[in-house]
């Protein structure tokens, strides 16, 4: 069951997205995406996993058309999972150092920085505070970007 | 990329049934499919596993006809990843008791329990010993049908 609803690749990817990327507004998504998702398909997979209880949709305040979308503490406590993939990923299959090495940073923290990193989502996605300067994310974005410069 | 070659149900359920059930054989893993997959999925499930360099095939000695189907190394490593999945799935889906208290019995083992099956998986897949008698697989077994009868 947890197959079916995460084996589907675009459901997968556009969560990554939000979690990884910071991303929460269909445009952001759509912009950003590594993969080059079409609309529709971002529309449906947002439906889709807001069905399934891993994401909220919040109207942004002032912006009636605009919605945020949010990540669930269930969502949220897919972290471990994730990083397994990655880690799994990055070893036997061939992909690029760019993509690996928040894979691996994230592996090689453990528990602890897995723990540290679902604190963070969850202060920004279930309490709305702001991104921190010196978080989980920045330091794998700050990864990201070194390996992309070598 | 990872969730792609994972993300197909089906080739996950008979991963799953290779690694737990302890089936090695066309005939067995058909028989013993609790989602009762078919015949010609079974095959390009099995072809496909073993194209990624999951699974390897082996001539039963004497049988020119039965091929043995054992894990790979990197199929192994998957424990992690599977016990992270059925952690999750047995959380936060709707999901039998006697399905979920294995994915339980792994989660509340931690990484220890985790090396012990994986260590267990080399020996029977990879070295071609026999099945434990007091191992990981039989205390799965066990809390599986001691599930089954409450």
């Amino acid at each position: 069951m947890t197959m079916e609803l995460l084996g589907d690749r675009w459901s997968f990817v556009v969560l990554r997205d939000i979690m990884f990327g910071g991303w929460t507004r269909f445009r952001e998504l759509l912009d950003n995406s590594l993969e080059g998702i079409a609309s529709n398909v971002l529309a449906s997979r947002l439906a889709k996993l807001t069905d399934a209880g891993l994401l909220t949709r919040n109207a942004v305040e002032g912006h009636r058309q605009k919605i945020d979308y949010f990540l669930t503490e269930p969502a949220i406590q897919l972290v471990p999972l994730i990083v397994e993939l990655g880690d799994w990923g990055s070893r036997w299959l061939p992909t690029s150092n760019e993509l690996a090495v928040r894979a691996r940073l994230l592996a090689d923290g453990g528990p602890q920085m897995a723990e540290r990193f679902m604190g963070e989502l969850r202060a920004i996605h279930l309490d709305g505070s702001p991104r921190p300067d010196d978080g989980v994310l920045t330091e794998l974005d700050t990864a990201y970007r070194e390996a992309q410069r070598t």
